[in-house]
């Protein structure tokens, strides 16, 4: 695996590819690899040859007060687990070169930016489809795979490649979750075993949510309030949000009369988690 | 020259010509052309051997009770002009395809995109620098040419292409005058040729300024001044601005220390025009 830290290196090493036939697959990330970015990764080798991954930890994606500074990095292990994974080039950009002087320029997507993890991280989404712009001018991937388990993410970039035309598929790659049902996240690591079996609660939240969907129940209020009744009854978990929406469009909808997520964000123990679960498909 | 009106056509036309290793070159054009306009292509020439041009009245750079609908049009003639000039690929979307429904992406610079003209036209520069980066995800050219007549959106895209990483060159092409001095303008065509006479005091107190200039006055407000009174000389102008600003950065300066701009808008029998000159490079 070919590590490459220069923009300029990164565009004609993809330029190269280009020339040669290869088909670019890429997979965005902020590093602390987990088996959810792996499966990325294997989701982009299925149909490319060439297979990048970036490691860029993206200050502008960080609200006043949220984890940027103690946001967990092992650039060590991580390349051990790409070389494991085949992974032909590992991308890890520096901040400086990434933001340079005078930086003024931002990506904006409209509604589907707005609402759930939109209205408790302001700027967030910004940050995402702006520095997702920039890798994508920098690597120039036919394919590009992003997680659903950042589904207002996912969304975002879907929305963004549409309109403005970046000749790039988006896959989308399954969530990954721990034996014990809970979310992989990078950010897991923040948790105490206490938290950690409270956090435990999402996923098991939203099961019931799809239980009473499979039951028969198609009023969003209802499923939100069974999701949100089960996380409240454990102490130590602060929702921000449970949210029942359009799983294309992320629209607000009164029933589940069409594929739809069921969308969470709590607190455990000071750690922002989130989780969601697709009903209806 | 082949036209292409089909936004997947001219991507995988361009995906062709760099597999066969043509240089591209893209001139990016609202239409009914003019010496100005075919200058750019000649300057893309120069380097690039395989040329662009796109015709695209893009609706969402003009403000409400601009004069978006009554834009002067003629493909038909701008169609012969292009041909004479040896350019390979006409690029025509519909708007259709352009801004498809339920689209909600917009590319936004900051600084660069205020005063002068952005604060005449709210949302110009954001319209602008939006459909350029996706004519540039579109077209995929190597180098791109825009013209210093619209100084600041000049540099609105040299500010977005480097903050957005697009890997692509831009290239100035120098201002192109009638033979009496105004400034090339599909606009000019909008005015009687009364106020076409009028229209000529634009240059020409951009003149008086570079006069004072070369005789050694260096204070921004003083040459201002020099080319308002001008320009107000003379009834049925009305002045938006007239202001000096740094060359490469458009910041307000005080003094000419280095190489400036001197850049007007003024309306002129209810059509508005604009025009620049550099100074001290």
């Amino acid at each position: 695996m070919k590590v490459i830290r220069k923009v300029k290196e990164m565009q004609e090493v993809s330029d190269r590819l280009r020339r040669e036939g290869k088909k670019i697959g890429f997979v965005p990330t902020m590093g602390y690899l987990h088996e959810g970015h792996l499966s990325l990764m294997r989701k982009a080798k299925e149909s490319c040859n060439s297979i990048v991954v970036s490691i860029f930890v993206n200050p502008t994606q960080f609200g006043p007060g949220e984890d940027f500074e103690r946001y967990p990095r092992d650039e060590e292990g991580d390349r051990a687990k790409l070389e494991a994974e085949g992974v032909d080039f590992l991308f890890i950009p520096e901040r400086e070169e990434m933001y340079l002087p005078g930086y003024q320029t931002h990506v904006e997507v409209g509604e589907v930016s707005k609402g759930l993890c939109g209205d408790f991280r302001p700027g967030h989404f910004r940050g995402v489809a702006t520095v997702v712009t920039k890798l994508f001018n920098i690597v120039k991937p036919h394919l590009a795979v992003f997680g659903e388990k950042d589904y207002q993410q996912l969304l975002v970039i879907k929305r963004m490649v549409k309109d403005l035309n970046l000749d790039i598929e988006i896959i989308l790659g399954i969530l990954i979750r721990e034996e014990d049902g809970i979310a992989m996240s990078s950010r897991n690591a923040y948790l105490s075993p206490e938290n950690r079996e409270k956090g435990l609660m999402l996923s098991r939240s939203l099961v019931k949510g799809r239980i009473s969907f499979e039951s028969g129940e198609r009023r969003a209020s209802v499923l939100c309030k069974t999701v949100k009744d089960s996380l409240e009854s454990v102490a130590g978990i602060s929702v921000q949000y449970v949210e029942v929406r359009d799983a294309e469009t992320l629209e607000k909808i009164e029933a589940v009369d069409r594929p739809a997520v069921i969308a969470l964000a709590a607190i455990v123990g000071g750690v922002r988690l989130i989780d969601n679960i697709i009903v209806g498909r």
